[in-house]
């Protein structure tokens, strides 16, 4: 049994702690720098040990892994000291505030061999598995664009442009299910509070393929939107995250190219619509398969889905998007890792 | 009673003349190369006269008004000769595919004291109308981004980009709403058909106040969508057009700055929605409604909402849009008119 | 060439005789008591006959067929005229106001060997047709139930009940998709207004075999519904007519009886459901088909997929319908043709 | 601070016991048959004393209201024997299996003057409260019609018709927002599972008002839907429950009748809608709320909102709605309580 360490538990420390002990760790260590909230966790794992001190769960050669679910600006920090203690880590994305920090949390671990892993939990839901190996099938023929749209009426941050915290989600399913990566980023976006983060923004993604891929990330939107299409020139994608069952439809559908001005004319709203799929994903909760896959790369000494480098690549991305912002949405290389 | 003249009757030409006919004014020509459309248009427009030469048209002393319904590319040409036959002028959208030559039109329409409209024609949408005023009135607050979606799976042009067909409906709308105008654009955009042509793409305009709007045009989407939403610091607005009833909601919402990061955890999912509102917007055809404003403008001397300032301050954004799209998507400024 | 004359040229009238020129029929005749119409008529049919008087068609020797498009109370009287002056008959549904004089028209129909036809126009409609290939090829497994809500806030006709007006549509795809026949009809139903029609209403039928067929009809709902739920053993249908694209959505879902007191408790929200699939359905208009078929009927003299028979059945059950609501809902027996 | 057992620690019952401790009530007891729930229960509520015997329960005088959560067989027994033990009672819904029992069980809490209160939850949801509220005011006129579906694939149950686990919830609110109490039900419905329990089926409500009632439920719905309108004669009320924000819409329209044939062709599809209204409905749990209410009549003496009466006469409901189904579906008579 791996002995588990969860540092943060706060909003979302309680899912991974939950979520480890469904999955049979031992949850040996709840830390947080707030004692109200280690006596919420004592009822949940009355097998805890409860601290205020990260330190306490360094110094314990009983704990296998360490997990890190507190505000961005100590992800580096807690994270390096965990590594250096000899603890397999997974960090809360994203991996870091920037990138320098992520790449030497990388070499720490590769140094070590020990295992690291970002909660990239998107990765781990199932309707994003299955759109995966539909590409990878080459369903869809070629890859012409991916739009995603995650907007809401959420809390506004202070500490981050809402990249950070809406789009990051966007580009981890973008780099689990596109066979390319983006060579090129830029941003556009506004401000309408204090502390001048950006609270509504848009990311463009080039490749080196013919292909784009377009983010809108927005704290300010009235409806909830979680949408994202996949264009392909046999086939076409829909998730819908919002939608209780269907959460993939599979178009079967392509377009003819007019070649005569007459046509033009003619076939301004025609549309070719074949059959549409909406395959069966299965509920299992992404947070569930994301603690077992950990639990299972320290076991195995394999390297996580979302490890180090997929984190480190990510924030690479929220930094080009932020020098792309200050230039004025111009395009920003992204330097492979 | 107004004569009018229809040149192009193919697709979009047999509504201009019914809505015309319908709005009493004389439909006295009917012109169009193809010999087969003139003969459906002798069915419903019995007393017009049919032609397949314009030039019949501008040597009639009997017709007021020219109405020119024809691909983009001849727009310049049929319109300026009207003109300069003494005839008013509304042209299809957009105004002409230069600028200059757009330019050309206005100048020569004030000269010769006629008038010149183009046919946005959302903006004679009722629901536009409404949203207009809603703004006009400050109901929103601060306007902090406006943000629309036109994509569906269409015919793929390949005389224009997507952005002559489909932003230019929303960048009239934004001329429309918004009290204020944009200082530059950024376009980004992929073909993937021969000739070139965006086929999906993005627009971002920047403006003097602290407001964002963008634009996302697609000919290559499996499902049709046509929403926009304009944010507000007070209320909120969505326009779904394929809405049947409720085309537009008002959303009494608004955000709350968390100022600890306490709680930037705690509210990290709280939403503040109040009361929505749909207003009833009455089913009037919007086409109907451009072509009695023409006419009235025609009988006032009035200049029509949807001038040739107006189809030339369209052109010259769509033209920059083309250039920020050759220089990578940087902005390019928008000189006023 | 059949020669077709249409008799009314309301609402209706017009998109029958369009769709009967599209299908290569002569118009020869266009029919109605209000000049106004005619006139009307004359500029799409400029080859047609006008007449105020059905009886000049039904002396016309060169009238091959007649296409009766009145208020229901007159379709009796100029549907046997017409088959007594040797036309074959397209009646407008419902066939007749009572299953007497329905009855005695296909008695008529059969004497002559004339073709009568009623225009259950939903029969002809291709997702119609596709549910019915589907239930044909055994998919559903046990049929279940059928479930049909057709609502909106829609003229309150003074004339007949709603059962007449929204659920014969019903009704009629009933009789088409299922493979069994009511056997008796329950009703209840409510009016609002004077002369006592019932405006809001459901109908229930009663199968033989293990079945339930349920309708709903309204005139008062303030949201249009068009929903159709056909429950199998095996799958499940979802027919909805206001879905621009994917009107049939197949479920591959079933249900798993508990049989402890520990399953109910545990499983009493959990779902199975599988893949969902909405086939293409082509957009053929509904009433060109009919149209197509009715002359195709003629010339082969087969009998009509919606023969007199088919409205028969039809008119007798809305008749059980009105003797249900009388007997506070009680069930009435159908007697087979 | 009010002592308070849960009876019945399956399925709701935990859902039950966190409303009360979280409104400060003492969760005095946890009873379960089952032991494994009992130790499931401990982490939540570990100052709770936990047995597998009710009557630890009834015997402790420091107990102040038992909450009975167990399955409707057990309902009048363990009810009965709480209340005689002198303990204020809140019982799951529906209040008893047979309508004697209800009785039964109201008559013992009357004489010793105990609160006897029912969970019919739905009647403690802001929506419903914001719909009565609407309705008493007086703003949707004479009310037409209530009609409600309440589907979805879910488990069959063995013990009960679909009406007892479904429609029970159609029945609360009815009894909660209709100024109007029905005065017969009429039922039909179908098995398809061993016992014979009916699991699709339809209940019409008659009243002496000029109203009529129907609520369809159904355990094998391939979608889910939770719909209620309610028809006035100036205003109409969608309750969608699956909603996420906008769960009441109400709808400013209305209906001319047509009075000459002439507009009975020309308007048959004209549809008169104004604005709509999507009024903010609070976020509180409806089981808090009713938790709270509990509490708080237990205190003042005040009766229950959902009290024994309430429950008593939903029972009555449904027991008719089983002698109609015998017989048929002729209404059955409702005798007031």
């Amino acid at each position: 049994m791996i002995d588990v360490a969860i540092i943060g538990h706060g909003y979302w420390g309680p899912n991974l702690a939950r979520c480890f002990a469904a999955e049979n760790a031992a949850v040996r260590w709840i830390c947080d720098v707030d004692p109200a909230r280690l006596r919420a966790a004592a009822c949940m794992h009355p097998q805890a040990k409860l601290t205020t001190s990260a330190r306490d769960v360094f110094h314990d050669a009983g704990t296998d892994a360490v997990v890190v679910v507190t505000p961005l600006e100590s992800h580096y920090r807690l994270g390096m000291e965990a590594l250096r203690s000899g603890k397999h880590l997974l960090l809360e994305k994203p991996l870091a505030a920037r990138s320098g920090q992520a790449a030497r949390l990388c070499d720490e671990a590769a140094k070590r061999n020990l295992v690291l892993m970002v909660g990239h939990t998107f990765v781990y839901h199932p309707a994003v598995e299955r759109i995966r190996a539909i590409i990878a099938a080459g369903e869809l023929g070629e890859i012409c664009y991916y739009d995603a749209v995650r907007i809401n009426l959420g809390l506004v941050r202070q500490d981050v442009d809402v990249f950070w915290d809406l789009a990051i989600h966007d580009l981890s399913i973008i780099d689990r299910v596109l066979p390319y990566a983006p060579c090129a980023v830029s941003a556009h976006g506004i401000s309408h509070f204090h502390g001048g983060r950006i609270n509504t923004g848009y990311l463009t993604l080039r490749f080196a393929e013919n292909l784009i891929a377009h983010v809108h990330s927005n704290w300010l939107a009235p409806v909830k939107t979680r949408r994202t299409l996949i264009g392909g020139s046999r086939k076409m994608i829909v998730l819908d995250e919002l939608e209780p069952s269907e959460k993939i439809k599979i178009y079967d559908c392509g377009v003819t190219v007019a070649d005569t001005a007459e046509n033009i004319y003619k076939k301004l709203y025609d549309y070719r619509v074949g059959d549409m799929f909406a395959p069966y994903v299965e509920l299992t909760e992404p947070l569930r398969r994301e603690a077992a896959h950990f639990l299972k790369c320290i076991e195995t000494k394999a390297a996580p889905t979302t490890d180090g480098a997929a984190g480190l690549k990510l924030v690479r991305i929220l930094e080009a998007a932020e020098k792309s912002l200050r230039a004025g949405g111009r395009y920003v290389e992204l330097h492979g890792s």
